[in-house]
């Protein structure tokens, strides 16, 4: 008889040490049967085939799984860390957003299971007010200026800057807001007790005084290449916008933007000479249908994420044909799918009830008359949104 | 009894260098009598109060008009001028698209009554597929690299440069275009003999050689402050777009581009560093309601001037609450209000036949209801438009 971890928390800690974060299968096996039995079924192999293969050689090496959780919590205290799961008074409510967006093409959009946090404040606190500053490890000085600029005056306006914790513009943002007194959140990609890269240690230091470090993997992870890819999700879902600050065009930055976009949140970026590659890709992103907005100055950075006299304040949506007036299908389709989100067709068609090919010709249509937009291979809500 | 110009072209030369382009009094008696008669009132004194004092000195001298005319003439004939006027093959019809946006407080908003060429092309078939490059005369090294670059891409596949003859983002434009064998169109706010600023003759008589001078101010004419503002409404209706490069807060850049968002033209601005308070007054025009697009080269100029993966090429607009369903006084003026013009409440109350006050109540109505956006104190249609 399996040994198994006694408290959920322990539970989640452990699969979180096992399995990526974002893993639709085990996320479900969890969802379904609660963290300790996802456990216990793991260690009986009574999993689904993918699941076992990806499990198999650390049950196969650990005897006692409730000791190997045991030694993750151990970790985590030994630096100082502590775990939020969801459902904790200080676990940060709109990551849930992200189960809105995750779709077949990408599991790993999924809300995190767990996080390890370092610091003395509040996760849900912090961030209730959080704007997001991301752009390239290998800004410029004028970026770097700008970032720090943009971080300091939002902090002092009272937001939270989130980032990750490169080199470049994540470096200026943390350093223009602790220089101001705030508190920052730095989400990683590796372990919260050996952040990456090792030669920002004192800002992370400063970080762990004055702000919060935090990771969805155990103590002991280290950063690899796709982890920053899966981090760049909690970026975005955890504040209210993101503003991108110089990014190559194939930069991490842009991915959180894609990923701040399809969660509603608000999507702002710098602009900078034409003649640098760096601001390319922050230009590029105002002329993709994400529509982007132009920012330079902190004050606007507020504007657009209070709608104080911003988008939000603008005349309501125009009013489209009425909605009683489309198909039972076309409205179950615009019905299920949230303002300000993207989604996926075949998703749509799941969560509207509708077979994947109807769902297809009918969003077609909707889009001619107007009600959704296209986006690459996925739908939102057209501007001015349903009845 | 009066010696009257015997030619209608005679007299609008005559009474251009009489009366200020964009008098509503003059091109509205203009339109009532003709240009001959409207002469002849001039000289009779049988004319409102307002056009006889703007008049008296020049009837008091003149002795007799039509040899006035004839001096006109012989002026523009001995700089190798022409004159166009509304009606001629070679005049530009969208000028007339002028008439939509002028309103009471803009009577030089006016289109036109005639225009003086210098060079040998054809002013319409040059601007039948033109974008106006315009900008800062204190611009940087930066903002000319920029202008140069563009007019040289956009003359390369075809578009015709339409600018002023400022130093700065026009000279940039100018030059750029025709070192790659371009015709390009400086608008001057001075007469086509002695183009303003003289130091940039050079230039001036390379477009005679490849381009056109235009300019509704018969030679002899000094550039006036006023007349700059004045002739940016043409720089604007004369285009498809137009571009800002680097413009300073208040600038002249920035009036033609209102101009030509008022005109429905697509408005592009070039980004720039933050830190440049040359490119703030750009950057503001993608924060205020004109929905001004970011472009960063010639492609994307072209892109938004085409539609071809530009907003043209976006889905339909929402269809709204149906048009049958507004009230008599509401859909007269949505009919009034022509798509992509932004227009005086005064004037549409005109155009609808409607109570101004009436209007003013019922605008706000629709605006409500997303028919119509507001911008300032003027009006236009919802994005998306009427159905």
């Amino acid at each position: 008889m399996t040994n198994l971890p006694n408290d959920p928390r322990l539970a989640l800690m452990l699969l979180s040490s096992m399995v990526e974060p974002g893993d639709a299968d085990l996320d479900d096996l969890v969802e379904e049967t609660g963290p300790i039995e996802a456990v216990k079924r793991l260690w009986e192999g009574d999993v689904a085939e993918r699941l076992r293969r990806l499990t198999s050689a650390m049950v196969a090496c650990t005897f006692d799984p409730a000791d190997r959780a045991a030694q993750i919590a151990a970790a985590t205290e030994a630096c100082g860390a502590r775990v939020l799961v969801p459902g904790d008074p200080d676990w940060p409510e709109q990551l849930r957003d992200l189960l809105l967006v995750c779709d077949a093409d990408e599991p790993h959009v999924r809300p995190p299971r767990c996080l390890w946090v370092r610091g003395r404040h509040d996760l849900a606190a912090l961030c209730s007010r959080s704007v997001a500053i991301v752009g390239s490890r290998a800004a410029t000085e004028y970026g770097q200026h700008l970032a720090d600029d943009l971080a300091a005056d939002l902090t002092e306006a009272g937001w939270t800057v989130v980032s990750g914790g490169a080199f470049g513009i994540d470096r200026a943002a943390h350093l223009g807001a602790m220089a101001r007194g705030g508190a920052t959140v730095s989400v990683l990609a590796s372990g919260v007790e050996l952040p990456y890269p090792k030669a920002n240690g004192p800002m992370f230091d400063l970080i762990v005084e004055r702000g919060l470090l935090v990771s969805e993997w155990p103590p002991g992870s280290s950063a690899m290449k796709h982890r920053f890819l899966t981090r760049n999700r909690v970026i975005a879902a955890l504040s209210a916008g993101t503003v991108v600050i110089e990014a190559a065009n194939r930069s991490g930055a842009r991915n959180t933007a894609r990923h701040a976009a399809e969660l509603g949140r608000v999507l702002m970026f710098t602009p900078g000479p034409v003649t640098s590659s760096l601001s390319a890709g922050a230009h590029q992103l105002a002329r993709e249908p994400w529509e982007a907005r132009l920012v330079t100055r902190a004050e606007e950075v507020i504007e657009d994420l209070t709608g104080i006299g911003g988008p939000l304040a603008t005349p309501p949506p125009p009013q489209r044909r009425p909605f009683d007036r489309l198909t039972e299908i076309e409205s179950r389709l615009v019905e299920a799918l949230p303002r300000g989100y993207v989604v996926e067709a075949a998703r749509l068609a799941a969560a509207a009830g509708v077979p994947t090919e109807t769902a297809a010709e009918t969003l077609e249509h909707l889009r001619r008359s107007g009600w959704v937009d296209r986006i690459d291979d996925r739908w939102r809500l057209a501007r001015g949104g349903a009845a």
